[in-house]
């Protein structure tokens, strides 16, 4: 077995064809009855199966070159579902200057949407969660906790004051890959370690924390105002959904201190944000620092919902 | 879209990397209740969901370098199991010399192994189902029908001849791939057509005939002694079940004539057999021609049993 050009349990694996030369690679299995929450039609469902995959490609700063599908159908589905399927699948390939290059479909219980990248890198390019340094910057694209919102909406019917509740929902049914955002940010040269939040963010703190055998301090929730709006008008814990939500696919990076604007800036000029939310330390723990208060983030990721 | 290196419908999907150099992808699922017949265990059902995407890299002459997996598990599979199915993904991997590089699990109802490969290929050396030509000799590297037979056996309780009944079965829950095969033959140069069989020998003479927009005439139908053993002892059609069986993997290739030596020798060199059963023609049909009779073949292909 050849040398491993990234480790095992990153968000993608590669293959090193030529002296620093990868061959970068993803498998991931949508199955809609984990996957698809009530209100996801097959279109956007096909969807969010490419773009779960281009996020773990955007983590690390690759740009996904081609798609493969592996369909598993349920017996029942008429020739307009499997349109709609396919139609969805080309939009989210299409959406991240990729496309389809080939497939397999066969029967199954579930609807199965087994996507798998490929893509090529330069070795030493790559965005690993196992770089982070204490010092460095915890930076995310994005703010938390809508999807955590949304997916209590479709999934437990909670409601949402009606200005939010479609921002909400759509958050869930459309998310968004942070490929732009992965692409400009690799090229800086400024990240030390990257993953993205698809099990929620305090599972990717925790996740960058053991592989880079660091710890996190975090002195600013990223909520997304939506998220707090909901939250109030359910009596729920807003930091409770931006920690320990998920499907939710930012970036979480660290950023060498030094490098910080120059981080920052490449994000803005493709239109994405980059936000500072903490440091990394030397303390092997990961804990939220606010108001002079230290709170232990757990290490709990996102369940996926069960059977509806 | 960039020009695709590989028509669709063919057996892998490539894209090319640099002038000339491909890199080869495949995925496919297994899913347990259409591809794994009663008495395949969970070992066995693992390494038969790499040796099916292995074949199709046999059949176009190219080394699989690295496998991904995305596993959908059901609820009630226990730990032991689990590791029954690594167990048998890594044998299969190991088996032709590769080895799995990452992957993915979740739940589903279904037990889903969905196997992705890669490879790297020189474009001008894939064996395409569409360069058949007429004149060409029809190849396959092993006789039919066992798997059609071991089959029956599994899935509708025929009774089999005790010194035969063993292979037939194996034939069905640990099929092997003809990788050395395939690698020495895409050395020769000698092939301008190739497809593997796992929807069946007819299947497969009709797909080179379409994709090359050829006939083809068998003279000589590569039926398995076992089989016509088996065939005589059940009062069946030998013809049928070497024909419009599946789930046998052997190469069904066409080669130019005057390099049929050069190509049956590097078969045996590696340890296999290259059979001749018949030529390519301009006619476009598919027949049977035997004992002065011209039989039609059937563009009929192997049907995944259903449910248990």
């Amino acid at each position: 077995m050849p040398k491993i050009a990234v480790p095992f349990g990153d968000d993608v694996s590669a293959f090193e064809t030529e002296k620093g030369k990868l061959v970068v690679l993803k498998t991931d299995m949508l199955v809609d009855k984990t996957d698809a929450p009530p209100g996801m039609n097959l279109w956007q469902t096909a969807r969010k199966a490419v773009v779960m995959n281009v996020s773990d490609f955007a983590a690390k700063g690759v740009k996904p070159a081609a798609v493969l599908v592996a369909l598993g159908l349920p017996r029942n589905i008429t020739k307009k579902d499997v349109e709609e399927i396919g139609s969805g699948l080309n939009a989210g390939a299409h959406e991240y200057g990729t496309y389809i290059i080939g497939g397999d479909t066969g029967e199954a219980s579930d609807l199965i949407i087994a996507v798998s990248l490929f893509g090529l890198a330069a070795k030493d390019a790559l965005m690993l969660r196992s770089g982070a340094k204490p010092g460095d910057v915890i930076a995310v694209t994005g703010l938390f906790g809508k999807t955590s919102a949304g997916l209590r909406i479709l999934v437990n019917d909670l409601k949402a004051p009606k200005k939010i509740r479609k921002t909400l929902i759509d958050s869930v049914l459309m998310p968004t890959a942070r490929l732009k955002e992965g692409l400009a940010l690799v090229e800086t040269g400024a990240v030390n370690a990257s993953i993205d939040s698809s099990d929620g963010l305090a599972w990717s703190l925790h996740e960058i924390a053991r592989s880079s055998r660091v710890g996190i301090s975090i002195d600013l929730l990223p909520t997304a105002e939506q998220c707090s709006t909901f939250a109030v008008a359910n009596k729920l814990d807003s930091a409770e959904l931006t920690l320990y939500g998920g499907e939710e696919y930012e970036l979480v990076l660290t950023v060498k201190p030094r490098m910080w604007k120059k981080a920052q800036e490449a994000v803005e000029n493709v239109g994405g944000s980059l936000f500072k939310i903490g440091k990394v330390t030397s303390e092997k723990s990961v804990v939220l620092a606010t108001d002079g208060k230290r709170i232990s983030i757990e290490a709990r990721g996102y369940e996926h919902f069960k059977s509806r």
